[in-house]
């Protein structure tokens, strides 16, 4: 079968004739019709994740068909039996497992979800590895209400458009920031009440102005401008950030926290049953993900080189 | 009635011939048989709160005689009706509202609880601020567990020393943290598994050598040691922090918070479900206040003294 495997770090994944993954009663052999590409498939091929094992498929996130069933694959592997946090085993699928960035792959069948019926197999393939992330971060860690007001930082990746739509669907109010003036256009065009350019020192300030702060943030930069989020927080708000591409916080006032009865929660992926009540949740309220762009399975590379470049508004999404 | 009031900034509290206090139908005067010291007070002599009030009776912590019973007093005013956050209105007992270092004060009944049959008058009035304070932090927000590991840093101070308390009546295993060696024998000795002085850069090591790191930690200081808090978290752990004392947080990093699923919880005195409970908890598990020293009504200027200096292990309590 076709498949793009990590050969040598720092290079592209490369197209490799690879052998049909081997099954048995509980792997079940998957025709993949679609695959998404993760900032995660980019720091692997960069070196800058542990396990890597050169000579597997790459990809995590996939749609398929098993008897004529479409079906989404949750690609969190040996979750454990705690909600609170991953056992050790816990890993995701594409490196060191064999991943989706192929004709087929092998899945225990616990992993398989029935494709929602609202969504085509490029839009279901969007979905696994950000939206259940989003799901712990708002849902299941922030635990959003309805009606709230809530923050995005940094729209237009993933898990920060999935965060929205979750937020949306609850009949939040959701503001955003970017670097974009178009990402912020488009998040408002999707149901964000207003955005805000995150080089702006005087953001939170407008923020404020508009929405008087807010219930609920989730951030995947932390570093300095922590603080900023910090400052617009109402009282008992819930900060969930799943990632740390700006860097370490620095120069947080403990006051600012405390008094106002903020909770700062560390997420990342998601178990068993975020992955479940994820997948119940986009049914329910026929949430459907935003793809930036289609590209053929030969493509996969320069879906890379567009996902690095960091223009993407939604997932890039690979059509098998 | 004599009374301890705050005359000027920057001065111990004054003794002062003071007017009864007025009451009505909500209102009732209660007989003051004991009061404590908080920081709090000291931070009020300095000027370093809100609504400071010149003339006012100082004094949070306080317990007293109605019709022949003994009540404890809840020194949380008007906490309002959501219970992650206080409200606008809310304040401490003890400026701007006279307060429990006098003869006799007029308190909402609402805030009366029926002092717990275990304990003395004195030891009663050990626990509103620090008892409710620590029992919302390791409690409510840490959610601690029968049998988790636990850390409390800066045993000696009322707050640390009831989260002790909490924890070892749920049968946790519990570490504390000290700048001192005397403090940690004594936590020890009732009941805390081992200790470490907070100057050793190596204690995070002995730590996690010794219970292999914990899963509820609580703080009042943050600062730069918050990392080493941060570096003792096993996955899932919660750091419920009540202070700043040691300063602003600096170079935390993100992934080692988001990765292990942590949760950084700002959590400030509590609520009057918490107040209740907190005095539901006591009773039940017979925990009795740890009295660093009883000091005469007319002594309350020496206890401000003896708490500034640091030494105390335990609560400051004044016999009236």
């Amino acid at each position: 079968m076709k498949a793009y495997t990590i050969q040598h770090l720092h290079q592209l994944p490369t197209l490799t004739d690879h052998e049909l993954p081997s099954v048995n009663d509980d792997l079940a052999l998957i025709q993949l019709t679609a695959s998404a590409l993760n900032h995660r498939d980019i720091w692997i091929t960069k070196g800058l994740y542990p396990n890597i094992r050169l000579g597997a498929v790459m990809g995590a996130d996939g749609c398929g068909i098993l008897d004529g069933q479409e079906y989404i694959i949750n690609p969190g592997l040996e979750w454990g039996s705690n909600e609170l946090y991953q056992s050790p085993d816990f890993r995701v699928l594409g490196v060191p497992d064999d991943g989706t960035f192929a004709d087929f792959i092998a899945v225990d069948r616990k992993y398989l979800y029935p494709k929602p019926t609202h969504l085509s197999s490029v839009q279901a393939a969007a979905l696994p590895l950000a939206g259940v992330t989003a799901f712990r971060a708002i849902i299941k860690r922030a635990q959003v209400r309805k009606g709230e007001k809530v923050l995005i930082s940094g729209i237009g990746g993933g898990v920060a458009l999935f965060a929205m739509q979750y937020a949306i669907a609850l009949e939040c109010e959701v503001y955003v920031t970017s670097g974009s003036d178009l990402k912020i256009a488009e998040a408002i065009s999707l149901g964000a009440k207003a955005g805000y350019i995150y080089h702006d020192p005087d953001w939170p300030k407008k923020l404020l102005s508009d929405a008087g702060g807010v219930d609920v943030i989730i951030d995947g930069a932390c570093g300095i401008g922590f603080n900023q989020l910090v400052k617009v927080c109402l009282p008992g708000a819930r900060i969930s950030f799943y990632g740390g591409t700006a860097g370490k916080i620095e120069g947080l006032n403990p006051q600012l926290v405390f008094w106002r009865q903020i909770s700062i929660l560390g997420t990342t992926m998601g178990s068993d049953a975020d992955f479940n009540d994820m997948i119940d949740f986009v049914s329910m309220h026929k949430i459907v993900p935003i793809v930036d762009i289609i590209m053929p399975f030969d493509a996969i590379p320069d879906g890379f080189k567009k996902l690095a470049s960091g223009n993407q508004f939604g997932k890039i999404v690979f059509q098998h």
